[in-house]
């Protein structure tokens, strides 16, 4: 058993943890390891929004054009397509991509056909909506957690090697233990969210900067391999429960600090749906996910099911669970807005009312 | 809003609570407040064993004398009469009494007729067993919660006064934080139980050692107001999923460090059942409790019966519920049994076998 935090980014704690040394979890979960060399890494959401079905072709060409771009140098390492409908009624397909390289990205993204395509005026007029939301966190400030060390997901398929079984999980608070600026920092927010370009509404380009400590998280779960009793649990017991706690924090995430969530279903390359699918949400801090996730009805009741799914199984699960949380710094983070609705992404409750 | 940790109790921290500053609680609850005078309190279980109806008769016969000598100088300023079937089948009754005064609980203990009745010979001899389980915490080492301020329960009682709404609740890890030491202290437990006179088993005068920061916890509800929906979500939809959770404890607890549990219900004077109840247990260290109550099914399953219990009441309750936590050094924990089968309190696991 090994601490989630790597050894190299270990250092004099001015903080505690929850759980004292000789704390043993219930079951065993494994994090991604990057290489040491590894100092900032990038999670970019490429979006492509549409309304209705006779924009879904036009929609996934735009996607399928975002995808070929991954091709060019400096591309991501990995990216999956994705997809939701959200509360406005709009469809939403993002490739959602990984870099283990925040210099990579960057060049990636002054590629100029990547730019020009980006800047031009076109994009405002083809009837659909784009938009960018990068996070690119320094590995002192984020985590991730496996349920099998087999098969990696999201940042952890770049970061290329696995932890053995870690200590920090199965309790409360071990989400913040497991992040390496944890050990020094209350991981607090500051500042405000502001529209700093353009003004959220459709034809508009529009820019948001995030404050300080903004917590993000990517949770998901794929039920390809349950059969029987497993799948009959996942499907009809466990699902529409995460999927209540899903739509609460859509409809009503930002009377408690979630500024946006996407209960995302995997696509293949074809557009058709996979058997994986993930919460992506934003968060004022990484307390206030705390608190909704310790106390709230919608979240209780996920962690409840969960918990009684994995005791009817007897921890011997099929079901692949995993999530990656960040806790993003200012200039950690960039969101980009091209002719989408008021309430998209990071623009939501920013609209002038 | 307030510090659940008294003004005069408050320190230099070397250890952060769980939350920042700015947290609001979702629902008011309150603590007692003991003048600044009171330094040790005590609370003590003095517990009359049987078995079957033909010594129930008996059995009350021995708890009267022993609630009447709370009469005498420098008795307890509050007790509880209460009841549980243990899981080996034995009636157990307890008067479960609060000094403000650990000196004149000592002077009580010793009043020549109380010390004569405890250490004659007849107490083995009688079809009966005895024990008492005397917690006597300093108060930098135990907390209270309240869900109304106009009514303590146990301890509260002999404190004599409320606090204002309290900060640290609604949230994994608040017992913890409001427990005075815990401001410089990680409460963890060390050393072992140890059978220190005589042998668990009938026929004996036992004495158990406690061992340093054992956590014991009283947690009570009084449903005696409720009516209508109330009244049937109580009964009907969180009192079961309690009552397993603390048969779970009663049966299966040891293995998670939980040493003996017991769901109590209170009597009237005349022996007939009240509308409260409470669980009494004592537990290996506070992080022991704190883990079972975080992701144990059980617990998990009372907290969200709980939670859809007052959300579906609009946190309008006249259900009452309280608790108080102590974390107990050594010298704060004496245990003794006359006469008891050898899974009772304390002795609970300790039996050669």
């Amino acid at each position: 058993m090994e601490s989630a935090i790597a050894e190299h980014l270990k250092c004099p704690r001015t903080r505690h943890r929850r759980v004292e040394d000789d704390y043993t979890p219930p079951y065993p979960v494994w994090s991604a390891r990057a290489p040491t060399s590894v100092t900032q890494v990038v999670m970019g959401c490429f979006g492509v929004q549409s309304r209705g079905p006779d924009m879904q072709g036009r929609a996934c060409a735009a996607l399928q054009k975002i995808v070929r771009s991954f091709a060019l140098p400096d591309g991501p390492g990995h990216h999956d397509l994705t997809h939701f409908v959200d509360a406005d009624g709009f469809d939403n397909m993002i490739a959602i991509a990984y870099w283990h390289d925040a210099a990579a990205h960057a060049r990636w993204l002054a590629t100029p056909e990547i730019d020009a395509w980006w800047r031009a005026d076109e994009r405002l007029t083809e009837g659909l909506g784009y938009f960018r939301e990068i996070a690119s966190p320094r590995v002192e400030h984020f985590e991730t957690m496996f349920n099998t060390p087999d098969r990696m997901e999201g940042i952890g398929v770049v970061m290329g090697d696995v932890s053995g079984e870690l200590q920090e999980h199965g309790y409360w608070g071990s989400m913040r233990d497991r992040i390496p600026l944890s050990q020094t920092d209350a991981l607090a927010p500051s500042g405000m969210r502001a529209v700093v370009a353009g003004t959220p509404a459709w034809g508009q380009r529009v820019r948001i900067a995030g404050h300080e400590n903004i917590a993000m998280i990517r949770s998901g779960q794929e039920w390809t391999d349950t059969t029987g009793q497993e799948r009959t649990l996942y499907l009809e017991d466990m699902e529409p429960v995460l999927r209540e706690g899903m739509d609460f924090l859509r409809d009503q995430g930002l009377a408690i600090g979630c500024y946006s969530n996407r209960y995302m279903h995997h696509l293949d390359a074809a557009g058709a749906p996979l058997q994986k699918s993930f919460g992506l949400s934003y968060w004022r801090s990484l307390a206030d996910m705390e608190r909704w996730a310790e106390s709230h009805p919608t979240h209780v009741a996920i962690f409840g099911s969960f918990m009684r799914y994995v005791q009817a199984l007897n921890f011997q699960l099929q079901l692949r669970v995993y999530h990656e949380v960040s806790v993003l710094k200012a200039d950690e983070q960039s969101y980009e807005y091209i002719n989408c609705h008021a309430r998209s992404g990071l623009m939501n409750g920013l609209a002038m009312t």
